[in-house]
């Protein structure tokens, strides 16, 4: 169950080329959609599927704006409308592909999958991009296969960085009896916590003498479908014992990440994470790219796992523990939201 | 759902040997068949399991005539009657094997579906085939993973030729303009036009002046489940607007295609190409062939996305435009056999 | 369909270390298993499912005799209690895994899927282990995609010998016409009987004289689920013509099998096969072994060819012969038993 109105990112700008052969499918919350650029560099989204006969218009030919089905030659325009059918001297009434309302924002592009009319590029989440002034970011790309809603149940707790992240970005308990306070948003949670006195992230511990001690100034937003935007401060260890740190800031770094369902079971997930330019230093952000590179393989790891077992066994019932608390609230505004949207289209076919 | 009183193709005469090994296996029309040659050279075509605990037969040993199970040593006659039971002095009534009525013909061995008191050679269609004398023809076989309403579909409307075929047999977008009659025939259509005036097809154009034109005079005789008996004469363009080309014939070629559906989303192609003696001049056969073999890829890549896509939209409607005459008639006539079909059937449970 | 109360096997002692990383995953009878040894060296079996968020606690982290979940931190004992969830002071009542008495018993892991209270180690089937003194025996591991069903039939049935295994084990087709009187047991059937005058099996002809004849004494006991348990007794042709052979003993051979079904689908086959110590010479065993290997690849072929057939003719007719006697009787007391299973639980919900 995927909601509609929403902004799903359908990968990196740079995902998307200006070539003749730059034809991208993308698998977007159960519908195969195309992506393309016009030339005056505009960001094309369409069901990838002539209404004909089905064929992919990924397999077709860019002309100008518009793109021709390569099966039997129909042309159909940046809007969808089809505007040639080779042998026939005029077009039938409502022949034409559905298409997407695209935007493009910290060099990602968003793609909205529900009714046009709603399209607000406001409810696009805040993020910082790698091409932001003042940042030194990297990006990746992984697909995991995994429900969304099982990424978000990962995403809206960190107390799994102690025990999924030991090896890169854990090293200590510590994550794990942290009680973050979710406060919640039209279309999400955000989340803001230190996790206080630790020892250093186990991929940066050889950077400080062994005994050194750090707080992380944690903020989250996550927000519908399940975009985590992490702001992950790494401050001295302060003497505050409530509220913000206190402690000198080291490095402070960003991490935008869009977890996009490509089906009930399949999640294609894009990322970045680098430091500030005014605590960048030498080799800091490859160090961090390849730390990251290896946690989310941890991710895949567990979440692959855990898939199978919930395939296995479909009807077991599940306990729940005090970490659920950002979970159940970020996937209550998630089915709330859900919900609406159904008893609108009810709402709709009744008055209809 | 597949018509069961026709002939399907199950290969080239030759992919079935004398050899104590050729047991060949083919998927056809949703079941499993075996096919081997009997001492005389006959071909046998029997249900690839064994009635007694389902062993595929194709496992078992060639024993004369008769094919031994080598699960439980059961023995069964060409006729697919039970000969022996190792261990049983009598061996119980009823106990055989269903076999098909086999017909080889133009170098294609043809297995009857059916009703066996039905297998007509007179409906086996007309081909050519690589042996036949005044013609020189090459052979190749591909599997294509479509249903084969779609390889209907694709071959009943030639102007794809224009799109799929742009780098082989296309090279004009003329293909798409021509609105051939179809002539409905009991068991499939046949149509005859010719696409005038045209640049030569991509594959062979360097053999000609830039400036050359020709007249293609195209003959098709389609019939099911899916036989496609085609006729492609290569013409100097000539000065007749409609009727016949009058132009000098260059190049008279001929291609047999049989496809065999194995299941709902599977095909087996067998098919020939290639020229008359009475035009044939070196090389000229091999060109076509490996034209042949590049643009039936062609055929693939665009059939199973759309394949692909028809399994994500199941019910996704499909608007028609001109081009779908040929198709529509070609299924008519195929949906009308298979309805016919049921209706006996139904008819022949309820006087039982 | 499984028989929950019953002694699985889950593979050979050694399969399962006292590594820090020796945690081992088994399907079985649908289910999945997590294996791993306690400090004392003793087996523990449990669900490898966390009932937190389902996660497979074999991705999880051994301390002392617990298993830590390495998702969120939980810990639980060897019996399946939750004993630690890092950030709550208090574990809520009736968090636990589901887990299974384990016995070894000849070198095999045995886990009880059903009643824990009912687990008696006296149901344990009799067999030879590779550690038992007076016998030389080597061990093995197949998977093969087929029924456990499938197996039954084809082990409580050596008719199949001289088919199946005419290169390996077979070498006449004697093997065929034995009609061997099964005797019912409680929880399987036994069956004993001499195959009389026979040419010696493939594996092992060129050890003997061209025209060498011998006595194949056998005693098979087969017992649910699925496990084989045979003494194959190799002997001069002796001149009795009923009872046990009066030939003198040239091998003693006793090979245990269990075969242990993972899903209705698949099944994990742990055997074993060597001679006594007694009739032990130098090389016998090795080839043994080896004829083994290739002989139960024989089997996994037709039984994988079946099951394609079953699947593709869910609804084919099947006919019985005369050796179906013996996978009758064992199916027989395998169905009672489940269909017992079956009423017991209806008369406890009835109850409930």
């Amino acid at each position: 169950m995927f909601l509609k109105n929403a902004w799903y990112c359908a990968g990196w700008d740079n995902d998307v080329g200006l070539g003749a052969g730059d034809l991208v499918v993308r698998r977007i919350a159960g519908r195969s959609i195309l992506l393309y650029r016009k030339g005056n560099g505009e960001v094309v989204a369409m069901e990838d599927r002539c209404p004909h006969r089905s064929a992919p218009l990924s397999l077709g030919r860019k002309e100008g704006d518009d793109i021709r089905c390569m099966y039997h030659g129909m042309r159909f325009a940046p809007d969808g409308q089809c505007m040639e059918i080779p042998g026939m001297p005029r077009i039938p009434q409502g022949i034409c592909v559905p298409t997407m309302p695209v935007v493009e924002r910290n060099n990602w592009i968003w793609v909205w999958m529900g009714d046009p009319a709603r399209a607000d590029p406001d409810l696009i989440c805040y993020a910082i991009g790698p091409d932001e002034p003042g940042w030194r970011l990297k990006t990746n790309h992984i697909r995991i296969e995994t429900g969304y809603r099982q990424e978000i149940a990962n995403l809206a707790d960190l107390s799994h960085v102690s025990w999924v992240h030991g090896l890169t970005f854990g090293g200590s308990e510590d994550w794990s009896f942290i009680k973050p306070q979710h406060s919640m948003q039209p279309r999400g949670i955000e989340t803001r916590y230190c996790v206080r006195n630790i020892p250093g992230p186990n991929f940066a511990k050889h950077l400080f003498p062994p005994d050194a001690r750090f707080d992380i100034q944690v903020h989250v937003r996550l927000s519908v479908p399940c975009n985590f935007i992490l702001s992950f401060a790494v401050h001295e260890a302060g003497d505050a014992t409530s509220g913000p740190t206190n402690g000198k800031l080291l490095l402070d770094t960003f991490s935008s990440q869009a977890v996009t369902p490509r089906d009930e079971g399949s999640v294609d997930y894009y990322f970045s994470w680098g430091t500030s330019e005014d605590t960048y230093f030498p080799g800091i952000v490859d160090l961090m790219f390849n730390a990251n590179a290896q946690a989310f393989l941890e991710d895949k790891r567990i979440l692959e796992g855990q898939r199978e077992r919930m395939l296995e066994y479909p009807d077991a019932p599940q306990v729940d523990i005090i970490h659920d608390a950002g979970p159940g609230r970020m996937l209550w505004v998630l089915d709330k939201l859900i919900e609406e949207e159904a008893r609108e289209a009810a709402g709709v076919s009744e008055a209809a």
